[in-house]
């Protein structure tokens, strides 16, 4: 058996479909819904026993389990060289309320898969391999999201961490204690050579392309603007149009200009209005005060920039030339991530070498490889989900896909671990 | 002093100024803010108030009272022949929770102020005159508002009106009975000759105009549209703009619509978005729905249904557009209010006679008047309002004006009740 050792001879290596298929399925059961979702959220009982699952299934195939003091678990497959980098893989195992039983867990289970598939063919990597599940992705117990990876890469202090509270006021270092998950390794990088994340696209592209792989080369940046616009309230009837201080008047031309900036930045440039509030909101008065979140996003630093700049400009323009006072106030921003052409080229490779159809993609929402690429070579591999549809109980990928998606971050590792 | 009692002698009368805006601010104490406004709900122990301060007034000029089974109430003097039809007018003295000392009481006291001229210089009309109270006219306390009015006009019924509750849960019956004034006259029209109402102009244009008596020649016609838009939520970064059906990126247009019918049909056409409300309102999510209140208001019939019909339109060119589902409801209609021209010229008459100036103008808002001219010839008369500012406790008004509205009140009722 010597020679398998070799990655030259492993090009016709491939995971095991159906036991990936049926390991995330065994994971939907906790927590499932009978809409056939999850809601698993962080840090509860439910997710103690996603997590135990997982542990045990690692422990089967020999790995070794690390926890740190934020909870994120390390399973570790030895290398040849135990003092090399390891390379790792993981995402997250936590849920939406109404989420489904792909986003994350796919991640977990696709890394999963891939120590199974090279404990079966007892093929040893030089450098050592991890699988890592990080705490509290999703945020919607707990706020921030991506907190464990946040507070590995140095984003959050554990001690902070520790004392944010969901909404019946317990913490996450008491629930921590409490599910057996506060580990005691420093949550902070070892030395790592590089890092994927397999995940489904949570986005329409891949399935509208027909493509089984996407190439992720990185994340997009974000600005979400608060504006709020102040009006002179007064009567729907008796008030002349030329004497009103009307602030939906303003808003139309500046979210039209938003959305005009998304389309001439296409086809990656993105404006969402998610939110419109009016105040007193009695149907016959011109409301006092609206507010409006602007989310603008594009993969590139400087188009953003320029997004941003344009839609404050057009914010000042129209309420000058419409006498309105407001406000705007940039209430979060995520910089633009480029992941490392190493990891990235890996998987191209990869794809290349397995034959799958694939593009490249740019990821449009945030994941824990946002943080982990500030600390070390990163890339991400997603694969089509049905209709784009994710954070709902119906999202759904097919077994082919989720498979092809596992094979290649196997095929990626093995680049990297050797 | 007989010859007094002829009307061309009394080419000189007028009004004391004075002794209106000491009754205006006497009232105004009745339900006074710290604000300097007036909180005195419909059928409160501050309306009953109010109604006695203006029934003992009355009474010491020798008015009979008459109260209706809906709590209006009719101060008559009495005319030279008693068979002939009254002619009426008044207003209404209750306010908003946050309204102001003029709108409705004004009306009210230019009646009682015409009332004591008459009295003091021994002038008997050949009509006998009436002075109204109508209840309820503000709908803040009970829905609807012109509720008086509306049902001596037989729009609503007396026993249904009278099961209708405030927010504690207490009748109009009940409370028509506990202050004292559910009358057994019944609630509908004896023959009547002319009705006018002096009212605040509630807008802005007299005073930017500079003209102290707005000659009202009707209340513009209003369509209330709520629209809803059906969207598809799903996340602000992976979907693509072409791959949305958003609607926000539809209300745009439509909102642009409605404003550029105004000003196509300006200077009277009005469209006022009081209320925009986005569902689920998440900051990353395309809204699945959207709520808008469209208020469109012309004083010309052909011109508010050309309106609304654009409005309906345009609503069903764009959602066909964008494929987006959508519910379009009238919420509520008022019809174009032609006032009659018997009165208006009775107006234009005695404000040309007084020198004052003035310019024809529309009631934007609803009054008595509304259900008052299904009946019987009606108008109303405007004096201008600081800022246009109405229904808040910053309302405000010159005595100046007030005396002039109640002058113009005065010498209207003379023509026709000679």
């Amino acid at each position: 058996m010597k020679q398998a050792v070799n990655v030259s001879p492993n090009l016709n290596l491939r995971i095991n479909s159906e036991r990936l298929w049926q390991s995330i399925m065994q994971m939907a059961k906790i927590g499932g819904t009978t809409k056939g979702g999850c809601n698993r959220q962080a840090l509860t009982n439910l997710d103690k026993q996603s997590r135990d699952l997982f542990v045990d299934w690692c422990r089967e195939i020999g790995c070794e389990i690390l926890i740190d003091e934020i909870g994120n678990i390390f399973a570790r497959r030895s290398g040849k060289n135990n003092n090399l980098p390891a390379v790792i893989t993981g995402s997250h195992l936590d849920t939406q309320p109404t989420g489904g039983k792909f986003d994350g867990v796919y991640g977990v289970l696709a890394g999963l898969e891939v120590l199974r598939t090279l404990h079966e063919y007892n093929i040893e990597t030089e450098h050592p391999i991890e699988v890592v599940v990080w705490t509290n992705e999703e945020g919607s117990r707990f706020i921030p999201s991506c907190l464990g990876s946040g507070v590995w890469s140095g984003n959050f202090t554990v001690q902070e961490s520790y004392k944010i509270t969901d909404n019946e006021g317990l913490s996450v270092g008491d629930e921590l204690e409490c599910i057996g998950y506060k580990g005691t390794m420093i949550a902070k990088p070892r030395p790592i050579k590089a890092a994927f994340e397999a995940h489904i696209e949570q986005g329409p592209i891949l399935e509208k392309e027909d493509k089984q792989i996407g190439v992720v080369t990185g994340i997009q940046g974000l600005r979400l603007f608060e504006l709020t616009l102040h009006g002179k309230p007064c009567h729907a009837g008796p008030t002349p149009m030329e004497d009103r201080i009307d602030p939906i008047q303003a808003m139309l031309p500046i979210l039209q200009c938003a959305y005009d900036l998304a389309l001439k930045n296409g086809p990656w440039g993105r404006a969402t209005i998610g939110q419109i509030s009016t105040l007193p909101g009695s149907s016959n008065t011109v409301p006092e005060t609206v507010k409006v979140l602007i989310d603008l996003r594009h993969p590139q630093t400087d188009v953003i920039e320029t997004m941003a700049s344009e839609v404050t400009n057009k914010v000042s323009d129209i309420c000058k030339e419409m006498a309105i006072d407001y406000d705007l106030e940039e209430k979060w921003r995520m910089e633009v991530t480029e992941f490392s052409c190493t990891c990235i080229n890996a998987v191209e490779s990869a794809v290349k070498q397995l034959g799958y159809s694939s593009m490249k993609i740019v990821s449009g929402a945030g994941h824990d490889s946002l943080y982990i690429a500030e600390k070390v070579p990163t890339s991400m591999i997603f694969v089509p989900c049905e209709e784009g549809i994710s954070h709902n109980e119906a999202e759904n990928a097919k077994n082919e896909d989720l498979a092809a998606g596992a094979n290649v971050l196997l095929h990626s590792i093995l680049k990297i671990a050797k």
